[in-house]
């Protein structure tokens, strides 16, 4: 019994001295340059460190026949500052997950179902394609724009995994078509016509 | 034609420019703190951005019942400097990834197949223990002790993420049993008996 | 004379324990994730430090009126390992630094001369656009799409700095027009009509 | 003085832009995945950057023998950002500080007393075992399975320092035995017999 | 009408996914290690990523005939978390920045106008020295005491560019000569007698 | 026996999977911005961890009556990648490690013998002085000016520990006379007047 009561004496202070093996979002409190602040440990359960929100198909009944579930920090906020986050890529056949990159962030993608034909350019403007089978990994460096897309008969689906908690995700038509940057700045800055880019504005729900 | 060829010597310009979008691992070279030293980008193919690796279930007939397939820098060069690593897990049923840490990464499990009871301790010695389903994620933080266990009765798969192109994996009976640290200290270090170090030694052929 | 000695052995036992204030690149061997190999202290003389590739303007004389004169790692090797490099714009008027990213790197840019139009796009597709004078000065995040552009009657200069050696520089018509990248998966992945592709791929150099 | 009066506006322009050489923890504040926040540096006291909790032996009247005092960030604030975190360890003769990990640091020990004999397995199971004596250093890379012993017949002691200011401390028996992790997930993950672990539970304090 | 619809659902769904592209400083919270608190993305415009206190001189009618204007994070808060800052340099004939380090960052300077002789001091005590044009890039390796001085006949200008948003700044003869140092300790440690520590602390306000 | 087979052959698939848990430098191999190049883990020892060389007192009779003994990567080169390094300070009565700062580190000092009076100076000129007897610890910010000085009639000695394999060492008297940085040049920086400067230089070898 003596031991005992020493030996969790000593616990005890180890325990004080032991923090921050983990540091599960506060979704609520302002955000730092390095994530998000802290849940104390004591409020922290098991439950925590699950993720449930990939396990079903996205809805890919839309004009890019595809979706993105994302895992990523504001959904699972145990990733905080652990440097990982994850999301579920759907494609029915002819799905397309359009040109993006991700600003914070290198990805790896790993094949559930289907086939998914995957591309990276470098910036010295080198193509990287190639077309994947389920269990196949492709991994996808920081930064640099990317797709996928079923050229397969049959539905595709992937896991994918990002080196940051918080990867960022921007999407080449949206970033130029879905807000308000000036047509003219469009077309001065891309080389598309006026015309291309006013529709693409118009379908993506874009002005100016 | 003109415009061509003035783009085309500013595309020059530029693209000596850009480097190290990536950095493929040349396995014959020495390490660095930071990883492998680079191949030539001319000698990088689209192909080493795959890996094909983790497509089949690993062979679970051992004394785990298990497999680990790691899709390491080791396997997969292409991760160097990415901060990522995969691996597969295949757990038959009662089958069991024993205890074990990645000193130099987190990881985020995936489950493919079947279900998987998965759990870590942290430094304050508190159990964050969970079973998983199909489609859910855990995340396990660095340096922290933890395992997976198939308790149902189909065989169970997972697909694993690391934040580092390296994470390492100590196996707590490989490191006490599987080598020549002596029996006496591991038996001063661990409060285990001798005879119990003395017959897992023999099983995993460690020695002293 | 004694205490010179004295000192001066001592001297000399301390330079031997420091290293690398800095590690000037040697472009002629491997890199690594970290940058390149260091040249031999030794071997460093002062005017390596000094980089005089951006005093004089770049020629504009061309398709989009402007030019990028960088001081990266591998015109400046001095860089290397200090997490910062350079560039010189130079915009005539109406020249228009195309939109683009740099994948490894945040960057502030002074306006030397002129008129600058300047902005990016976040990930949640916001505009952050603004037109500077000479001495304002202009941060974009990494990895976001952004642009400069020469609005004024008059020629229009630049001083940027990126957050590492070796930022990168995805342009974006580049990456999609100037290569192999097949006509269908720029039109899947983009939207954009296949005869806007083919007209771009022909500017640019692009093939298929 | 004229000229100490613009000395002194060029010193306090200087000074505002001068900020964080340090930051000391606010132990009362959420913490963020880089440290706590910082106390104002006008509260900051040279008694801050102190810590006096080493300077005497910890108590070995133990089960262990032995004993270890942290100067991690919650005893020592000011290391908060600093990446050094510092303790002592004590070990009676026969004392034993038993197997560990420190999941967010590697570690140098320096001999202050005594004999230790100190071992840490890597990844590929090697074992690494050195007897030191007083004034020797020894390092132990971050996250892996560690233990320090005294072998000699006087006590001994040493100061440690880490590569965190909160290295993290897992000691094994403990996050085996000293919680509710079920008997039979600690057996079957383990490859002990029950009737160890159930031992260890006892003594230890843990359930289940 | 539905396609839009549908993509907008997708749009905001991925815009919730996508944080921190950026962390305004709120300068009013603590700071963490990692530097501030962000401001919420919404309360972010445009004009935020500009800084317009670099594009006069700073006034150099003081004892060193020079001027440091920051444009650090205290000044430019959008620099929180970008690992940039910049600041101004201006020197009237014979105007000179002290020896000064920058404990936190590397230095990168852009001669603006005039002439300026810079130099640097390694680890190893060798000397690196240039006399600068417009136009030409110096770079200084962190925490080096370096200097900046103009001997030319014209005023001279710099804009410098530090890899931290919070560099910090200290220059030698304050950090000696400015405060309650005690003037023996001066004396002790820099070998200086006790005559010109006095009347160099009597310049810069320094007591003690 | 099939088991023991089953075991290696997994024991061999993982350990192919485990690199660098420890990164030992070949000092003979081109050094990297991360540190040097790895011995191949082959040729790696257990004596390799371990530095005997700070176990005695480095010789104090010298003009400034002290030592440091550096353990730095240079001369423990185990410690590459691993973010630590050590000394040992010894200051005979009146001994004094002038003043000095390390550009790439922070550091603690643990005081062994005696009575040491430490300081460093803040970017803001504040002063933080102390004196500390055996068993404290004191802890000084990276990059900042300091020094430590024996004000005892015993000497006194230090084990010191860096967060970095490679902190530099700057002695302030060194950078400034014990080169070829011109008379005038350090006269202009830093207000001494040429009489002392040149005196210093006489004292520690410089020219110029």
């Amino acid at each position: 019994m003596m031991r005992i009561i020493f030996l969790l004496s000593l616990l005890f202070a180890l325990s004080n001295a032991s923090v921050q093996d983990f540091c599960v979002a506060n979704l609520k409190r302002a955000e730092t340059p390095a994530g998000y602040q802290c849940i104390r440990p004591m409020h922290v359960k098991a439950s925590d460190f699950v993720f449930s929100g990939l396990g079903t198909p996205g809805n890919t009944t839309n004009i890019i026949s595809a979706a993105v579930t994302p895992g990523f920090v504001g959904q699972f906020p145990a990733l905080n500052g652990l440097g990982l986050s994850t999301a579920r890529l759907d494609l029915a056949p002819k799905g397309v997950i359009p040109m993006h990159t991700h600003p914070g962030a290198s990805e790896v993608l790993f094949v559930l179902d289907g086939s998914i034909t995957a591309g990276f350019v470098s910036s010295a403007n080198a193509v990287y394609l190639q077309t994947l089978k389920p269990g196949q990994v492709m991994v996808f460096p920081q930064g640099l724009l990317h797709f996928q897309i079923n050229q397969g008969k049959t539905p595709a689906a992937a896991f994918v995994t990002f080196s940051s908690a918080n990867p960022g995700l921007q999407i080449l038509d949206f970033a130029l078509f879905a807000n308000n940057l000036p047509t003219d700045l469009v077309v001065g800055t891309t080389f598309l016509d006026a015309a291309t880019v006013k529709k693409l504005k118009g379908v993506l729900g874009g002005t100016g």
